[in-house]
C-alpha cells in the first residue's frame, strides 16, 4: 500500500519487539525498509522469545533495555521518529498473583519511557498497544470507545493508567501519543506454551498435540479474533496519521464463540478435540462473557479494516507452528 | 445520630490521618468514642501535620508506617474493623513535575494496603476517598457516576486506579471496599501554605492576610464546595452500610463561582481582595473548567446530604485558622 511506503528509511522504535505483536512488526518494519531498533529486557512472563526474530536478525538493532531504565530510554529514543509501544505484561491471572510486577511493568514502565521521550524527543509519535479488557463485562454490544471504563482485574487497571498516560501527555505536553485497543490477537509468534496471553495460544498448542481442550462454560463465550498481521497493519496505518494523536482507537475482528473457534481450529489441525468443562473459581470471577468490538472509528481515521478470515488466519498460525514447534513448546 | 452510635468502641484506622480530611475525621471519632488508629508517614506534599491533632493526641494510637511497607500494614490493619483510607497526594502541578512520586504515593501505596488486608485482615471495611479529578473536563453538568472517565492530568490517572482497586478486590476477593468521590472540600487544618490542596485553602491565607487574590479567568468557573465535616459524616456513614461494598459514590456541596466564593470569604474575613488574571499556561492546560456532581446516589444509599452552607464553613474555617496560625502559616 502506497501509505506504507513511507516506512522506507524511517526509524522506528518497538517496545516488546521481541514478542508477540512486537516481533511480527517488526519482521513487517524490515519488509518495508524501515531502520528498526527492538527494545526489549525479555522480563519473564511478557512473552518475548528470541525466536521471533529468527529471518530478520541482523537486519534490526536490539537493546535489551529495560523500560523502566528512563536513562537509557532517553538515549534510545533520541532520533527516532516513530515508537510503538508494545512492551508489557497482560496476563491477568499473573496481575492478580503478583499486582506489584504487574504495577512496574504496565505502569511504571509506560511513565518512564513517555517521560524519555518528551525530555529528548518531544516530536516523536508513539502508538500505544491497550487493551479491550478495560472495558470490562460490556453493558452493550459492540463495545464502542464510549463505553465505561471498568476494569474487572489489575491488569486492566495497570493498562488503563498506561494508555491514559498517553493520552494526558498528548494533551498536556502535545506528545505524539495515541492508543490502539486490541481485542483478542492471534497468529504467528503468540505465547502458545501456557494460557498467559489468552487462551487461543493454548487452544493451538493442544490442538497439536492431540489433546482434548477444555471450554469453560461450554465456549458460548463471542470473542472477536484479530490475526496478528491485521493488527500490524493497523498500528503501521497509525504511525503516518496525524489524527490520531490524543484518541483511542478499538481493533475488532470477527466475532466467534469459542466454540465454533475450537471447532474450526481442530479442522484446520486435524487432530485435537474438545469438551465442555465447569469455570474454575478464579477464571469465573474474572470472566467477562461475551465480548466484540465496534472499530468503526478505526476504519474511518485509519480507513483500516481486518482482512483475513478466521479460517484463512488459523492456517497461517497452524502452519508457522508446525514448522517452529521446538521453539514455542 | 443513633447510626454514628455504632461507633463507640469500635476499633477503626485511618489512613492519612494527620492530614487535612483524615485528622477531622479523627476527632470525630474520638468524639464518637471509637478506637483510633491514625497511620500517617507524614510523607512530603501530602498535607500531613502534627498540630492537626491537637487535643486528641493523647486519645489515638499513632503509627508513622508508610502504606507501601506491605508487612507493617499486615501488622496495623490486624483486628481493625473499618479503615478509612484517605492517604494520598492531591496536587495536579506536583503529579506532572514528578510523576514517579505520585505513583508511588497514589499508587504503589493503595496496592500495599489492600494486598495486606485481603491477607491479614480480608473482613474488614474500607472507605478510599477518591476525588472528581478523574471525570476530566465534563461533558454534562451535573456531573454522575456514570460520567466517562477521563482524567486530564497524572494525579488523576494514579487515583482513578487508586479507586479501582478497592472495586478490583471487592468483586474478586469479596474486600468490602468502596470509594467516595470527593469534590472541593474545605475546612479546618487544610493546607492553606500553597495550592497543593487547590486554590481555597491558598486563598483563605490571602483573604486573612490581607493579600490581593488573583482569580485565574476572571473566577466565573463553578466549583461544588464541601465542608469537611459533611464529607466526613459521608465516610461515616459508608462505614456502616452494607450496600456500599463495591461502589462508587460522588460526594458534593454548594456550587458557586470562585468569584462569588471570594466575595462571601473577604467579607468574613474582613480583609484581602481580588483580581481577575490571565490563566498562566500550566494551570490552563489542565483545568476543566465548571464543575459540580450529582450526589443523588449518596444521598440515596447514604441518606447523605451537606447541611453546612458556604457563609457557615467558610466562618468556622476563618476562625479556626484566626486562632491556629502559627501552625499552618
Amino acid at each position: 500500500m502506497e501509505r506504507l511506503a513511507k516506512y522506507a528509511g524511517k526509524k522506528v522504535m518497538v517496545t516488546g519487539g521481541l514478542g508477540f505483536i512486537g516481533s511480527n512488526m517488526a519482521h513487517r518494519l524490515v519488509e518495508l525498509g524501515a531502520d528498526v531498533l527492538i527494545v526489549d529486557a525479555l522480563l519473564p512472563g511478557c512473552g518475548g522469545n528470541p525466536h521471533n526474530i529468527e529471518g530478520i536478525r541482523d537486519k534490526v538493532q536490539i537493546s535489551s533495555s529495560d523500560l523502566r531504565d528512563s536513562d537509557a530510554m532517553g538515549q534510545l529514543v533520541k532520533g527516532q521518529e516513530i515508537v510503538f509501544n508494545l512492551a508489557g505484561k497482560i496476563s491477568h491471572i499473573e496481575s492478580m498473583r503478583d499486582p506489584f510486577a504487574d504495577l512496574e511493568i504496565n505502569t511504571r514502565s509506560q511513565l518512564s519511557l513517555l517521560e524519555a521521550c518528551r525530555a529528548h524527543n518531544p516530536d516523536v509519535k508513539i502508538i500505544y498497544a491497550g487493551t479491550r479488557q478495560i472495558y470490562g463485562i460490556p453493558e452493550y454490544l459492540p463495545v464502542d470507545e464510549r463505553h465505561p471504563l471498568q476494569p474487572v482485574d489489575i491488569n486492566g487497571i495497570h493498562k488503563m493508567a498506561g494508555g491514559w498516560y498517553h493520552i494526558v501527555f498528548h494533551k498536556v505536553y502535545g506528545l505524539r501519543a495515541c492508543t490502539l485497543r486490541l481485542t483478542n490477537t492471534y497468529g504467528p509468534r503468540m505465547v502458545v506454551r501456557d494460557s498467559r496471553q489468552g487462551v487461543i495460544g493454548w487452544f493451538i498448542k493442544q490442538a497439536l498435540d492431540g489433546e482434548e481442550i477444555k471450554l469453560f462454560g461450554g465456549g458460548g463465550q463471542l470473542r472477536d479474533m484479530t490475526y496478528v498481521d491485521d493488527a500490524v497493519s493497523a498500528f503501521l496505518f497509525a504511525g503516518v496519521t496525524d489524527e490520531v494523536d490524543g484518541q483511542f482507537f478499538n481493533l475488532g475482528g470477527e466475532a466467534v464463540s469459542l466454540l465454533s473457534l475450537v471447532q474450526l481450529l481442530t479442522c484446520i489441525c486435524g487432530s485435537g478435540s474438545y469438551a465442555a468443562v465447569d469455570f474454575p473459581p478464579e477464571r469465573k470471577r474474572i470472566d467477562i462473557g461475551d465480548y466484540y468490538s465496534d472499530y468503526r472509528k478505526a476504519k474511518r481515521v485509519l480507513d483500516w479494516m481486518p482482512t483475513t478470515t478466521l479460517a484463512q488466519g488459523l492456517q497461517r498460525t497452524v502452519d508457522f507452528f508446525r514448522r517452529n514447534k521446538e521453539h514455542y513448546w
